[in-house]
């Protein structure tokens, strides 16, 4: 067995992090199969059958939001994967308006193969992530198996008349994003050695950011927000199409104005791409008019995030305020379009 | 790629099951080696960290019982293996007496490598488990990798005035358990090829059985109910001592009162043994009396169990009452002991 400090994470997996989903659209067929029973009247929000956060009342005044993620390595030391990873899997709660609550840890690991240090390193990583999130760290399973993963699966509390779906964006609302983009190629250079990490170390700060925007915000500004979502596995592309399509609206960017990582362009130029670049692209390729960009630009839109981004939809009046608040700690955050009426495609992109 | 009905799942995996866990001993030490914050006084019950279920009081009427639960295919059938899968993980809300409310689905599958047919399968079956349960399917995890492994995050609710720890047994109570023992060998001697589905199908009708006792008592009933635990991967041996450590009690158990399979002595003469029915004689050898016992005898007490029964400890004067009600759904339900006062060993067994 290897001492501990030289081990590279990365290097134990054949894929990495988001990029290992299953893609949606396969994900969807099957599912499309399976008699589910009729959604009770509680489940406010579906969890769309394995893709984002579900909303269940239990009073008038509090519903639960569920989530639950789990990936293998995409960075090399413990501490800064679990720390990503419990990040990752809080971020859908806070996605929907809620905070967390509970959280319980999805540990597979091949014992005897890695020090069991490591367990430890990403457990107090991840157990300090959950106490910053003011959530509690309850329990959990694990297993013994060929390939690292971790993750946790999440529960947060919401008012039920205060949810951040994807469904409400209104016409004339501003667009904003929190995060910049390019952690898919970023960690893909990771993984083959071609960048260590130090070199994506803004990266790596980004998505240690908890999307904590509901404790940033002031409760009149609370109110200005429509709709809300995190850009994940499905890139900037999947998820503002997503969000564009739940609610019937037609979204327009700027991609200039898009915040992206200083390093991810080379990268991508260098061909560190994931498959999900791919199953991105064709998953949103009759939705999106993407004439006015180059292919760098596009498949940046389509690079998978880990941890990435809140996207919001909220009242023009109220944009550059909530802005203002966001800055104070996500420094990069940016308005970056407008939400119109319906058109022939659900994202339109300004170069 | 083969036909679908020609696969046999238990043949595409290493380990089987809850053998596949981390061993309790070697968990306990790794993490005692995190600073996890101080517990909130809202966590009722701890989630052991890695082991049984946790409970969050939400409002003075209602608390949270949280458990997460998935192993490898202990099965063959995919439709089988997904209602077991579901049923297991859906036990240990249950076990604390609380009723299920939503689950989310955790999927890991090798796409590519077997047919997409058996995830519908897997589905419907834990769908339909989960519905018979009461309960809502609604959302989950899925990720691409070598070894299909399926299970649940289960979130069931709970009066906070009426949890069934495993802390409560009371002196002079009877202990029950409602269905038999056996389950380890069983599906290794399937895994072996030793045994077919139809062979063990008494033990697959077992787990596929919900654990919901809860529905089946009277009000006067429940009220003498003073510890519950689920008999799974530990064992009989394990989860009785920890139901009696946590108790501060001793168990004197009758062994020829614990109801068993059928052919699971014979399974166990043969050799048919995992690696947890020697981590679960190690992590109770300290604990228990089993002078009077033979080899077979207490290999059977560590048989590892895949959504094993109920271990009740209830007041004696309710006990026959209790029995009778149990019957009504687990025919094998049966009073296996009392519980006396602490003494040396925490769990006795008489021949």
């Amino acid at each position: 067995m290897q001492p501990t400090d030289k081990i590279q994470l990365t290097q134990t997996v054949q894929k990495g992090g988001c990029a290992a989903k299953i893609p949606a659209r396969e994900l969807r067929q099957i599912l499309s199969q399976v008699r589910f029973p009729p959604s009770h009247p509680d489940l406010l929000v579906d969890g769309g059958l394995f893709d984002d956060a579900a909303i269940f009342k239990v009073t008038e005044e509090v519903a639960l939001v569920q989530t639950l993620d789990f990936f293998t390595p995409i960075l090399d030391s413990p501490g800064l994967f679990g720390a990503v990873a419990a990040t990752n899997a809080l971020s859908d709660v806070y996605a929907m308006g809620g905070r967390p609550k509970t959280a319980m840890g999805i540990l597979i690991f091949p014992m005897g193969q890695l020090p069991n240090e490591l367990i430890i390193e990403m457990m107090q990583a991840a157990s300090d992530k959950i106490a910053e999130a003011q959530a509690h760290f309850v329990g959990g399973h694990s297993i013994d198996d060929e390939t690292l993963k971790f993750g946790l699966s999440v529960t947060g509390y919401v008012h039920p008349q205060k949810i951040w779906s994807n469904a409400g964006a209104q016409r004339g609302d501003h667009l904003l994003l929190t995060k910049p983009l390019g952690t898919g190629t970023l960690t893909a250079a990771l993984k083959r050695r071609e960048a260590t990490e130090e070199d994506i170390g803004e990266a790596i700060a980004s998505m240690m950011q908890l999307n904590n925007a509901v404790d940033l915000l002031t409760a009149d500004q609370l109110t200005h927000v429509h709709a809300a979502t995190d850009i994940t596995g499905f890139g900037f592309s999947g998820h503002s199409m997503q969000m564009a399509k739940a609610s019937q609206k037609t979204f327009q960017i700027q991609f200039s104005r898009l915040p992206v990582f200083q390093r991810a362009a080379e990268f991508i130029e260098k061909g560190f791409l994931t498959k999900a670049h791919r199953s991105n692209d064709l998953y949103t390729q009759e939705s999106l008019q993407t004439s006015n960009l180059n292919d760098l630009q596009k498949k940046i839109l389509h690079d998978p995030q880990t941890s990435g981004g809140l996207l919001l939809s909220v009242s023009a009046s109220a944009s550059h305020g909530i802005l203002e608040s966001l800055r104070k700690k996500f420094i990069q955050a940016e308005k970056i379009g407008e939400v119109l009426a319906p058109a022939a495609h659900q994202v339109i992109f300004e170069s």
